[in-house]
This record gives structure tokens, C-alpha cells and sequence, in this order.
């Protein structure tokens, strides 16, 4: 004989009930390591972001309704304000240059909508590294989980990063707010009732994708102060009659939501970008760059490059054959790998001078695809990488990867995550170098940090 | 031949057009009286919600966040905020006693998302008079086709007061920040994509329809300055492959959008609410109050009354015998035509006293309700209200109006919305009757104003 269920005893209230509870000393060191990855390639994300003109106009609309002053840092103006505002605009910063990580399961991006609003948080209550490293445990954990029950038909309408944004920041806000099982359920029914962001801009290259991180993020600190100060929301906001799901998703899956809590750390299932350009292109990318480490090649040592790739990398990639523009040259697998070989990255920086360089050009056409069955039978599963150069003194050379860089299984170490950062920052031009190394150093001791205090304004 | 639409030519950006380019003097008189009549009913249900903790919360939400002054009132707290904050909090206030106006069609709220945000944004700019009520007529127009576009289907899991009040909002702050139609495009598009609000919190009777108003209002403002800015959205927020009613609809009809732009001026459709109490006992209640002022009945003079309803209002109130709670009480159409015989109002104030009041209750047992055909033929059509009444002294009276006070053909005379913003704001107990007596006369002149002030501050 089971027992009935409490009343409280659904997957809404359970997933409230373990970002409430979760504590330091649950979580795995190595996650916590991961988290503070993120939260270093998350600043550097912002601070690459700061100058896009919708941000600016963000920020602007902040200055505008906000506070002249505060204990959060808008880390775009570098100035102190409220949670809210600095939340806003540090979350549409964030996501301009597409370089922060992303939850391939749940196609969710949670550093933008988790560590602004954390940030912003810890900032102004004073509160420990770990409480910020915790909150943001909580926030990832249950945004990705409820990306994953909302399902690839939420995907196909809904920006799942803007609408299950809401209720990730919510779950950070909430844990720093040190929210009870009970408020933290209010606040995910405040936060899902808030939840939105719809994929109709991007037929007109719009600018809501910043809109929608911003979003998410205040409605998500909205949401969680309101509930510690009695305000009350739903009860089953994802999975009732008239909820979330009801509206906005036709193949949730409930038993989701709850999947191996507080056992699978879903933070570190998130994948770190590394090149700038499309993913197809990421395995090839990768097995050049071992096999000219592995021999010591230069750029000018390579004749010619046979990248092995699936199907698809074929159908998306192969109609690119002479780029003009810096977005058809994240799609050019020739001008990917050239970059690779010529200045050691495909970053941001590089992608921004490649169309009209001959010497990117002339390696470029020496680069072609091939399908290889190895390859396009482990896709989508396995990313496999393969490449054969021929090298200009005849020799034959084979590369390979068995993962992208940034993927779970071959992340990023410190040394590669804080180049990215340097790169980031310098790419945004917001911040000197010496100020990065500072914010590298705050990242990487956070952890022992009694209070989070300001990054770059102090 | 026809010409091919050019591409600009699709329903959003022909409503956004309409909106941008309305000006005061292509509105009806009469539909601008309205507006005025409309904008003192919202200001009276914000000082009947004022006190409601949720609405507190709000405003303590909104201190927290904002500035300690600014041109836009606060009209809970009394205080100077900016825009964004003071619209939040006087829009949450607005629909908490359910006294403001209601468009049956669209199934939305209109005032509780149009009248906070204009009276704010006005105040902050400086606008004048007709300013605020031609952005406020043009925030009407689209929203209620916005409604109505999205059909019954939206209705079922979303609040169409939420999602719908964003842009209604948004086209309201659009007008008075003097978008262009292009702008008004953009505000519409970045509105929609915050578009939010789900039903499901009606289950646990949680406080998320303060938090809906609050949030359209809010995103609205968003919308529209981040358009004024340069900020971009999509073009086809509303009936776009990725928009609104793909998302948040399945039985969306875009010609609905366009329906009678110019001529139709739905902002006369909506009805203003009288009685505090379930709409099935209107119609009743007017015939019964029609009958006793024809022949100068007082409440001892009634011996019987029967009511003559569609079979609704027998399903609905039937069960309701000894009503017990304030709620009840709003339920039994006993209750209602005894306060309206010996009270002369089924107000707020009058509810709340209700239960366990002797003599309502003895009066209350003297109703009964009888299916009437022709009432019944014309529901939901027409409301016809019918009584017959029994005096003590013998007679038989008949009373009846074709369609209750308040709806579009039956609206409240001035002296009439007076009296019930002087009663709504008794009931707040936030302004004195002199202050809501000023708060009437800035209504009446609200067209010969230059600049729209502070309404309780100054």
C-alpha cells in the first residue's frame, strides 16, 4: 500500500523544496569548480558584450528609471545601482556575443539569466562567495531541469533561455534571499507567470534577445523578493491545468523536472564555447589544432586539409564556399580551420578580420569536406572531429578528437578559460587587461570571499 | 489588378500605424468623454485596492528597487517615483476590487494596463490632457482588438489582462513618447515578447493578478521607451510563424486586429461595473432598483419579489440558500436585491457587512428566481433584467431594463460614476472625500489641462 501524496508532494513543490535546501557542503567540489568556470566566463561574456548598441540602450532605460546609485554593479556603466537594474542590464550584456555556455539537452543558456541576477544579489546583501557559487548551483539546476520538461516543442516557438530564464534567476534570487520550501515555490509561481520570449524576432535580426535575457532576470528578482516578503504564487505553476506547460509546451514531461536531484549535476553538463563559429565546424577545428600541436606545424607547413564530417556539416556548411561577411565565415569550414592555423584561434577577433584577408583566403581553399561514416554515424550523439593534412614536405598526418573543446567530456582547464576571458574582454574593449587578471584572480578565490563585493568599481 | 502588399502591409504594422498617427481630434467627443469617465473609475480603483497586501508589496518591492523621488506618482504610497515604478504599483492597485471596466468581447480589463502607465508617463513628460487621453484611447483600441484577435482559445490558460496589457501598455507609453508608426512596431514587438500571465493561480487563490497588471504595465513602459531609443522588435510580434498567437493561441483570427480601425471605437464597447457582485445578479438588481424608484418602494414595502432570469443565472446561484461569506454574498441574488432595496447600493462596502446582517437576510428570503423564456431566448446576447413584485399593501409592480447598468447602452450618467469613485475610495480609506471631490473635477477638465500634474501630491 503506498501513501497518498501530500499536497505539497508534486514535482513543482519537490523542485522548490531542493533549490531551497541545497546547501555548500551538498555540492560536489568539482561542480563547485565548474560554477565558478562559469561564473569567470560569464563576466567576460558581459564585459564582451557591454558596447552592443541594444545594450547600451538597456542601460540607458536603466539610468533612466533607476536609482542613481546603489550596492549592485552595472557592470556596463560601471556603476552602483539596484538588484534589479544591474541585473537587467549585466544579463542583456551577456548573451550579445554568444559565447557563453549552453545546456545542449535543454538548448537553455543559464549563465546569462544566472549569474547577473546572483551577482546583482550577492552584491547587495552583503552575502559569501559560497552563497553566490550556491545560489547559482540552484538557479542552474532547476532552469535546466525545467527546460528539459518543457521539450522541444516549447523550443520551436519559445526562447527557452528568456521564458525558463525567469524562473532559473527566480531560484538564484530566492536561494540568496534564503527563501524557505514554501516562499521558494511562490517565487517559481511568481517567476513562471512572468515567463516569456518568443523566436518571431529572429526573421527580422531584432534585438530582443537581449530583451529577453534582461527580462528574465528582473522578473526573476522580482518574483523571488516578492515571495520573501509574503507574496504568494501558484502552487503548480509548471505542471497544473492552466500552467506553463498548459500554455507554452505540447510534450512536457514532469518526471523531468525531478531527474536525479541532488545525485546529476546538470551544471556540469553544460558545454563551454570555444570557437566563434558554427558548431558543425567545432570537431575539425579541434583535430587541426592537435594534430599541429602533436607536430609542431605552422600554417604555412599545410598543403592541404580533408576534414572527416557528418552529413550535416556537409548540408549547412557546404554551400559557404567564398565568404564575404563575418556571418558567412563562421559557416565556411575553410576560413574556421584557416584561422585555426594562421592565429591559433576562430575567436571573435579573428572572425571580425577574416573576409578580405588573402592569406585566410588562400589556406581556406585548401581545406575540403568529406563525409566519413564513423563520424556521421555517432551524430548527434558523438561529435567526432577527424582531419588529414597533407603538409607541404609530403608528409601524411592524421588528427582527431572524440569531443569538441568546451564539451563535458574535454572542457575547458583554467588556463584556456581565462585566455578566453582576456580575449572576451579585449574583443568588448571595456576593461583593461589588468583589470581581467583581477576579476580571473576574485573568480578563482571566490569561494573564500566573506563578501562579494564589487568587481570592477573598487 | 491589385497592388501587391507592400511590406510594411500586414495587420501589426497597420494597427501600429493606427496608433502612432491617432490624434486628438480624429476621437468622437463622446469616445473621449468616456475616456474621461474611464480614467476617474481607474483612479477610484486604485485607491479601493491601495491598501491590499499584495498591492503593499508591491509598493515595497518598488521603493526597494527604485528611486526615493521622481515626476510620476506613486498614488499608494503618496511618494514621487519614476514611470516604471509608479505604473507597476498603481496598476496592481487598479484591478485588485474587480470594480474597473471590463470589454466582454475581448475578455480584458482595459484600464487597469492603459490609465497607469499614461497618467505616469505623462507626468513625467509634461504631456497635457489630450495628450493622455488620445494615447490612452489609442492604447484601448489596439489592446481590444489585440484581445479579440486572440480569441478564446488564449483565454482558457492565459490572463488576457496580462499578456494582452502588455501591449496595450506599450501602444498607450508608445503614443505619448510620440513614436512613429515604424517606432510603434518596434514597441509592439518588444512587448509582445514579455507578453505573460497564466490562470493557473486561480487554484491555490494566490496573489498573481496584482503581479499581471503590475508586470504589463511595466514591460509595457519597457517596450516603448527602448523603442523610442532605437531598440528593435519583431515586425510581426502578433500573427508572426513565431509570435504571440502561435505560441498562445489556437483559434487566432487577424482580421479581428483591423476590424473598424478609425470608425469602431471600442474603447465605447466596454462596460463600466456597478453592483460588487456576480454578473448574473445585474440585471435583476436594475430591474428590482428601476421598480422601486418608479413607485417610491421603500425595503418594508416589499412583500415578495420574484426575478425572471436565463437558466445561467439559476445554475450559478441557485446552490447559494444562506450565503456565509462576503464571497457568498456576491453569489446570492437574495442578498443582492436586498442591499439594493434597503442599502441602496450592492457595493463593496455594503458586502463586506453583509454576513450575518438579520435584515438583509429576512429580505433576502422574500427572493426567489423563476426561469424566464424571453430572458432566457436572448442570454448571452442581451441581459434583460425582469422583477415582479409583491408590495405589502398588495400590489404587483413590474420592473425591467433591456440591459444592465454600466454596459455600453445602459452607461453610468456622470453623476453616477462620481458616486461610485466617491464610494470606491471610501472604501480604499486612502484619499478623504475631498481630495477624491478634487480628483473628480481634474477628470471633467482633464481635456483643458497643459500639463498633467501630480492628482493627490500637489
Amino acid at each position: 500500500m503506498t501513501t497518498p501524496p501530500s499536497p505539497s508532494d508534486h514535482p513543482s513543490a519537490r523542485l522548490a523544496e531542493f533549490a531551497a535546501d541545497l546547501r555548500y557542503e551538498d555540492i560536489p567540489p568539482a561542480v563547485l569548480r565548474r560554477a565558478e568556470d562559469l561564473f569567470l566566463d560569464s563576466l567576460a561574456s558581459i564585459l564582451a558584450g557591454a558596447g552592443a548598441p541594444p545594450v547600451q540602450a538597456i542601460a540607458r532605460y536603466a539610468a533612466a528609471m533607476g536609482p542613481a546609485d546603489g550596492p549592485s554593479e552595472n557592470l556596463v556603466t560601471r556603476t552602483g545601482t539596484t538588484p534589479l537594474f544591474a541585473a537587467m542590464v549585466n544579463a542583456a550584456a551577456c548573451h550579445v556575443v554568444e559565447q557563453d555556455d549552453v545546456h545542449n539537452g535543454a538548448v537553455f543558456h543559464p549563465a546569462a539569466v544566472v549569474f547577473p541576477p546572483a551577482l546583482a544579489v550577492a552584491q547587495a546583501l552583503g552575502r559569501s562567495g559560497r552563497d553566490l557559487l550556491t545560489a547559482a548551483v540552484a538557479g542552474y539546476e532547476a532552469g535546466i531541469r525545467i527546460g528539459e520538461f518543457l521539450g522541444r516543442s516549447h523550443y520551436k516557438i519559445f526562447h527557452t533561455t528568456a521564458t525558463v530564464g525567469t524562473l532559473a534567476a527566480a531560484v538564484t534570487v530566492g536561494h540568496l534571499l534564503r527563501l524557505d520550501a514554501t516562499r521558494m515555490l511562490h517565487a517559481l509561481g511568481s517567476a513562471g507567470t512572468q515567463s516569456a520570449g518568443l523566436w518571431e524576432f529572429l526573421r527580422d535580426a531584432a534585438d530582443s534577445k537581449q530583451l529577453h535575457t534582461a527580462h528574465a532576470a528582473a522578473a526573476g528578482i522580482t518574483a523571488a523578493y516578492l515571495a520573501r516578503d509574503g507574496f504568494t504564487g501558484a502552487q503548480r505553476i509548471l505542471e497544473g491545468a492552466q500552467g506553463l506547460a498548459a500554455g507554452m509546451s505540447s510534450d512536457a514531461d514532469p518526471s523531468r523536472l525531478l531527474d536525479g536531484l541532488g545525485q546529476r549535476w546538470a551544471l556540469a553538463e553544460t558545454s563551454f564555447k570555444y570557437h566563434a563559429s558554427c558548431r558543425h565546424t567545432h570537431p575539425a577545428a579541434d583535430a587541426l589544432q592537435h594534430v599541429m600541436r602533436e607536430h609542431g606545424l605552422r600554417a604555412a607547413d599545410l598543403a592541404a586539409v580533408e576534414t572527416l564530417v557528418h552529413q550535416g556539416a556537409i548540408d549547412v556548411l557546404g554551400p559557404v564556399t567564398a565568404p564575404a561577411t563575418v556571418h558567412q565565415s563562421k559557416f565556411s569550414m575553410g576560413t574556421v580551420l584557416a584561422l585555426i592555423a594562421l592565429r591559433g584561434h576562430a575567436g571573435l577577433t579573428e572572425f571580425d578580420a577574416a573576409p578580405g584577408d588573402a592569406e585566410v583566403a588562400a589556406l581556406r581553399d585548401k581545406v575540403r569536406m568529406t563525409l566519413d561514416d564513423e563520424v556521421d554515424r555517432a551524430y548527434p550523439r558523438r561529435w567526432i572531429g577527424k582531419v588529414n593534412v597533407t603538409t607541404t614536405d609530403g608528409r601524411h598526418l592524421h588528427g582527431r578528437v572524440d569531443e569538441p573543446k568546451g564539451d563535458p567530456g574535454n572542457t575547458l582547464a583554467r588556463p584556456e578559460i581565462e585566455d578566453k576571458a582576456l580575449r572576451l574582454a579585449r574583443y568588448g574593449g571595456h576593461a583593461t587587461e589588468s583589470e581581467v587578471r583581477a576579476l580571473i584572480a576574485q573568480a578563482w578565490r571566490l569561494a573564500e570571499q566573506e563578501r562579494v563585493g564589487k568587481l570592477l568599481s573598487e
